[in-house]
């Protein structure tokens, strides 16, 4: 199994994790976005995107989107599982998990940065209060969902990790370098803590990684 | 089951397509984004994001976030399927709708064009090159991920819809809203074409929704 990868990659950041709690191993390239290697013609066959991560599997099979990979590996490597066997439980770790990958992440993408002070000359303090307003939206809603329910436990839905928990601790990293206040979203970052005492989720931070710069 | 909805939310329309597709009936409670309806507090204690669709079936099992409901249906309504049976084609499909789903509609959500015109004081005319954009960025990846596999038929996997035409259909009606050049993605267009001469689709669209305007 092969994974593409780049330490600050937030998506890349959530595979390793997943890849951690399952106990697999990968073979890891290192790409550097802001060199550019990811738009290498090498790279966007196997990822026409050009984002990371890619996972190429052993027999061949190549994804990306790291949701869908989370997916995938619990599908084919089911044990132990990063998702809830009840569907209506699912579908809460799913929601959570998106509420991160769908409504945060997204916008605050490096190309989106980019595209903020390069064609449309924002200065450097508009595009921080940009990342931390979309961060503030979300991480609202994730500490509502997650203080409101019965369902979570030590982390986003019970007492073991998803891949909610998955999606939020990468978050959490981002927002903590862009020195957002965290403050106001107390069980978020308890569970932010839970996650980081687990091996899987330490070994799989940014700072850590090979190519850690 | 209970769909709150509005007519021009692209995320709605896909739960609508899928229900049709599964032949589901859901009651439908319209709100009006431009008018702030999902923003009161009753809505905002099923929904803490504030943003459509929100689905709440028979049993109160309410649950926020398009993919996740897409899931969550095909889990708990599996016939006719919209996710392919084998792992590695399930992948594909989602890989497919989250191209759409996190890298081309969040960005051009209607929160952040807000944002865009609001606080950062973005031209209409700056505005529209932003959606147009990220619209054929994504596009662009979207074709080539369909155009170069053979695993691509009818729709975007083989010879039936699932939550991959799911995703594309109402992110080209969005497209062609805002009047993006679609001729350079012909493998998306076929595909779209393809959908809408489904009943299934054809019902879903904003146009023909009771709340259109």
């Amino acid at each position: 199994m092969q994974l593409y990868t780049y330490f600050r990659s937030s998506a890349a950041y959530r595979v390793r994790i997943a890849l951690n709690l399952k106990g697999l191993v990968a073979e890891e390239s290192y790409l550097h976005l802001r060199k550019g290697a990811h738009l290498e013609a090498d790279y966007l066959r196997l990822n026409p995107q050009g984002l990371l991560p890619t996972l190429v599997d052993d027999d061949g099979v190549t994804l990306s989107q790291s949701l869908a990979i989370l997916e995938y590996l619990d599908e084919t490597r089911p044990r132990p599982p990063i998702l809830p066997a009840d569907a209506a439980a699912r579908a809460r770790v799913r929601q959570l998990a998106q509420v991160v990958a769908c409504d945060i992440h997204p916008i605050n993408n490096l190309k989106v940065l980019n595209y903020l002070t390069g064609e449309l000359g924002v200065s450097e303090a508009a595009r921080t209060t940009w990342y931390r307003h979309w961060i503030g939206q979300g991480m609202a809603a994730l500490e509502r969902l997650l203080a409101d329910s019965p369902a979570t436990g030590d982390f986003c839905h019970g007492d073991g990790p998803t891949i909610a928990d998955i999606c939020l601790v990468p978050q959490v990293y981002n927002a903590q370098r862009f020195d957002a206040d965290m403050s106001p979203y107390p069980t978020v970052m308890r569970i932010n803590g839970a996650c980081l005492a687990l091996d899987a989720f330490a070994k799989a931070a940014p700072d850590v990684q090979p190519d850690a710069e």
